[in-house]
This record gives C-alpha cells, sequence and structure tokens, in this order.
C-alpha cells in the first residue's frame, strides 16, 4: 500500500505526518526556526518513517503555487525574513528524493476538510482560519481557489471605527485589515492580555465576532460559499460561533442568503490531512 | 447557420440581440418598464427576426442561476416590486419557445469579455460594474462564479470615513455598503448634481476612486484575479482607471501584486455578447 506524506508548514510549526487518511496518521510537531534547522528536522521525520511516493505541502505565505513558475514551491514576500524566497518545496523533493505537491496551509487544510471534514459534498466553499494570522482558502466549481497566485483573505480592509475601537492595527503591511485588528496579536496588543486569559464575558469578544463577521460577509458577497468552516486558534473560544452567525446575518439583512458557519470537521487536523490529500491528489 | 438570441436584462433597460458575436449583431434597446409590457416588446423584437435555437439572457439580479432549483430563472429578491419572484426565464422560454440559458448580467458581461474582450486567456479574473448599482462577477479556474447563488460584490463594507465624507450611504439594504457609497444614484446624493455633470476636477472623482479602489482591494485579496475589468455608466469618465490603479497599489502595498485593471474591451455591448454567448454555451 501507498504511503503518503504530509507537511503543515506554519509560521509557529510544522506539522508532518505519514499516512492516507484520519485513521492512520502517524504525526509530529515541529516548532519553525530557521529554514535549515526545521528542515533537517522534517528529513528526519520522514527518514525515520520509510520510503513515501508523494509529499504533499500546505504552507504559510504568501507563496508561489502556480507549477509553470520559475519560482514554483517558494515561499515569498513573507515578513519572516529567513524565510523569504526560500525554496520549500525543493528542498523537500530534493531532500527526501520525492514528488512534491503544494499550495497555502489554508487550501490544503479546506481539501481536507472537503475529503473527510466539514465541507463533503459542496463545490464553492471557504476555509477560514484565525490565530497568529488571519488567513482563507476554499474551492470554487469544485477547485482549490488560486487565481493568480493565492487569495489573502486576511488582508481584506473592512469598517472600523476607532471611537469603538482605538487600537489602529497591526499589520504591518496594512494596518488595520482584517488580520490586523483580529487576529491573536491584535488582540493581545489592545487587550494587554492573550485571548485566552480574556474571560468568555469580556467585551474583546463581542468586537472580535463583529471582525470576523464584518470579513465572512464580504466574503459571502465575493463568492457566495455554501459554507464557511472557520478554525483557528482563537476559534477554540467557541462562544464566537453564534456571535458571529448572528452578526453575518444582521450585516446580509437579508439580501443574500446567510452561510453556515461551523468549525472545521478536522479540527486542528485539517491542514496537515490536507497536505496528505494534496499529495495523493498528485499520483 | 444557427442564429443565437441575447437579452441583457437591466434595471433601466433591456438589450435583446440576434448574432453570432461582435461582427453581426443586430440589437435594440427596450427601456424597463413593468415585467408584462417589457416581455412583450422583448418578444416582438425576437418575433421579427426569426427562429432563434437559444436565447441567453443575462439578468438583473438578485437571481437564481441554479438549474436545479424550483425558482431557476427566477429573479428573486430584488428591490423592484413589480419584478419580484418574476419567472424571465420562463417567460421567453415560453414566448419564443426555445432554450434558455440564465445567469447574472455581470457573469453574462464577464463571459463576453472571456470570448471576445478583455479577459481572453484568462481562467480567473473579474467583471466589475459601476452604473445605478456596483456589480461583479467572473470566472475563477475557467468556470463562471456561482457558488450557493451568485456574488453580490457590491454589497461588501468598505471602510467609510464619516469625518472625510459624512454622506451616510443610501443602499436600502445595507446604507454605506460600496454600492450605497459609489454607485451614481450615491454621488448623485452627496453632491447635488449627476455624475455626469461633475466637471472631471471636482474632489468627487477623487473619492469615487477611493471607494472603487477599496472594493477592488478586498475583491482582489479574496479571489486573486488576473485580471480586473471595469465597466458601468460611471467609468465612462476614464480619469478614474489611472486613480484607481494607484490607489489599489497603494492599498495592497506590495503584499500581493497589483492585478491589472482595464476597461471592457466590448465597452457598453460586453453584456449584450455575452447574452449571446451564454447561450452558445448551452447548445
Amino acid at each position: 500500500m501507498s504511503k503518503f506524506g504530509g507537511i503543515e508548514a506554519g509560521g509557529t510549526k510544522f506539522v508532518c505526518a505519514v499516512g492516507s487518511g484520519p485513521g492512520d496518521l502517524d504525526s509530529v510537531e515541529i516548532p519553525t526556526t530557521g529554514p535549515e534547522e526545521t528542515i533537517g528536522r522534517v528529513l528526519d521525520f520522514f527518514g525515520r518513517h520509510g520510503r513515501v511516493e508523494v509529499v504533499g505541502i500546505g504552507s504559510f505565505g504568501p507563496i508561489d503555487p502556480v507549477p509553470e513558475s520559475a519560482t514554483f514551491g517558494y515561499i515569498t514576500s513573507t515578513p519572516k525574513l529567513a524565510w523569504r524566497n526560500f525554496d520549500l518545496a525543493g528542498a523537500i523533493r530534493e531532500g527526501l528524493r520525492v514528488k512534491v505537491a503544494f499550495d497555502t496551509d489554508v487550501n490544503a487544510a479546506a481539501l481536507g476538510e472537503f475529503r473527510w471534514g466539514a465541507a463533503q459534498g459542496l463545490h464553492t466553499f471557504l476555509y477560514l482560519t484565525v490565530g497568529t494570522g488571519v488567513g482563507g482558502g476554499g474551492m470554487v466549481n469544485g477547485g482549490l481557489l488560486h487565481g493568480h497566485r493565492h487569495p489573502e483573505m486576511g488582508h481584506m480592509r473592512v469598517p472600523h471605527d476607532r471611537e469603538r475601537d482605538p487600537f489602529p492595527g497591526n499589520c504591518p503591511y496594512h494596518g488595520d485589515c482584517l488580520e490586523g485588528l483580529a487576529a491573536a496579536p491584535a488582540m493581545e496588543a489592545r487587550w494587554g492580555r492573550l485571548p485566552h486569559e480574556l474571560p468568555a464575558d469580556h467585551p474583546a469578544w463581542e468586537l472580535e465576532a463583529h471582525y470576523l463577521a464584518l470579513g465572512i460577509a464580504n466574503l459571502t458577497l465575493a463568492l457566495s460559499p455554501q459554507r464557511v468552516v472557520v478554525g483557528g486558534g482563537i476559534l477554540r473560544h467557541e462562544q464566537l460561533y453564534p456571535m458571529v452567525r448572528a452578526k453575518v446575518a444582521t450585516l446580509l439583512n437579508g439580501y443574500v442568503a446567510t452561510p453556515e458557519i461551523v468549525p472545521p470537521g478536522l479540527g486542528g487536523r485539517a491542514g496537515v490531512l490536507g497536505a496528505i490529500a494534496l499529495g495523493q491528489a498528485i499520483l
């Protein structure tokens, strides 16, 4: 039986796995340090698991996922300087002498949810993650969303009422884009505490739900998804789901239908399972 | 040789045509009044042109473009009460006894631009129109963008600085969504003059370019289009194009590439030619 490898390459950790789906996954987490050390530990992991036929990689970005491009497989304009213009797919391909599939972390997670999770049977849906950043991927007409390169949904501008929320936003590129207002570092900077230290009735959650609803409403109007799967560390605060659903409905105001807004069926494993599925798709 | 019919069903006029492409189009404009009178005149036009095999319809909306749906072919929640829940595709199908293809006006225009205009050879692009409303359609991975029903890109929320622009917005559903701030009726309400009465150096155009750039930047981040084709009556004020391009680049700030922003290659005929192409696609 074929063995498949998957890598969820994140800004804080790499999750590596060997297996064929949710039932037989053997995985490890490696903290993200510099490329050389991190890739060395990734290669060690796969070296210990015998030969895999293909490795799928879902990577933090921005990346170049266009196979025809000269920089296919690279992490490109990331603010993480050590990883900028790093040939991640090439390092895995050459280090393990395998075929490599390469996409964004969020498209990988979307594919994982499509195969085994909360997006089965759909043709057009979004997968959003809200944690150290805000990212989005998904499918349109049954194909993963790429376009020119790939979406960067977290960097959309949304209304920001500075009387209600004087925090100026902390995205180094855009200031008060959605990520600059609603990712975990923004919550920490605004309230002076880590998100998990904020009690469930703290006004932080109402404001967080407000920004996430603005983002989801805009994406609903842009893409008409059948469903929106939302995960990431911030959404472990499950009180957000009903608040976000109600606010999206209010914002759309009946003009278009409110999509279902649900947690990932695969929980925190959507990314690495999706990476496995990315690899399976090119065999 | 086959003859094809096309209808661009707009809120102010219906453009009807018979032909097979830009070189042989025979068209007429019919003002949009009530459904009975308007459809009667549409049927008269096609009656005078002999038998067509298929009629493609690109309609104002919201509509139901899902063939499996019980209300396929209907105009649904439009604020135009006489047209609400009107079976437009059915009226044409039964009135002319032809096959009918049905989509949004903006998806039809996108298809027209893909076949004969400014989007040839692309797989992922947007077509936006800015006139009495703001609408958007396009293709992703080579297929027209539908999703659950269809996008309503003009109704996205964008930042609205009420100190700079105290106009509250005039969308009956959302107040200061993009359409409520940037469509022609918003310009008229804000400045007390029709857009074509505003001189090219009036500050109205700078503000208009600002809102359009916010919308296009957000859509670029949501969908990563290779190109954005922007038409409609407001864009006849061609000074907007360079202003919008510069502002989109400033907003994206190098994080992702700025897409090309261009006028429709087919000018005002994109919609009706796209309707012809919609019909050709189902034969």
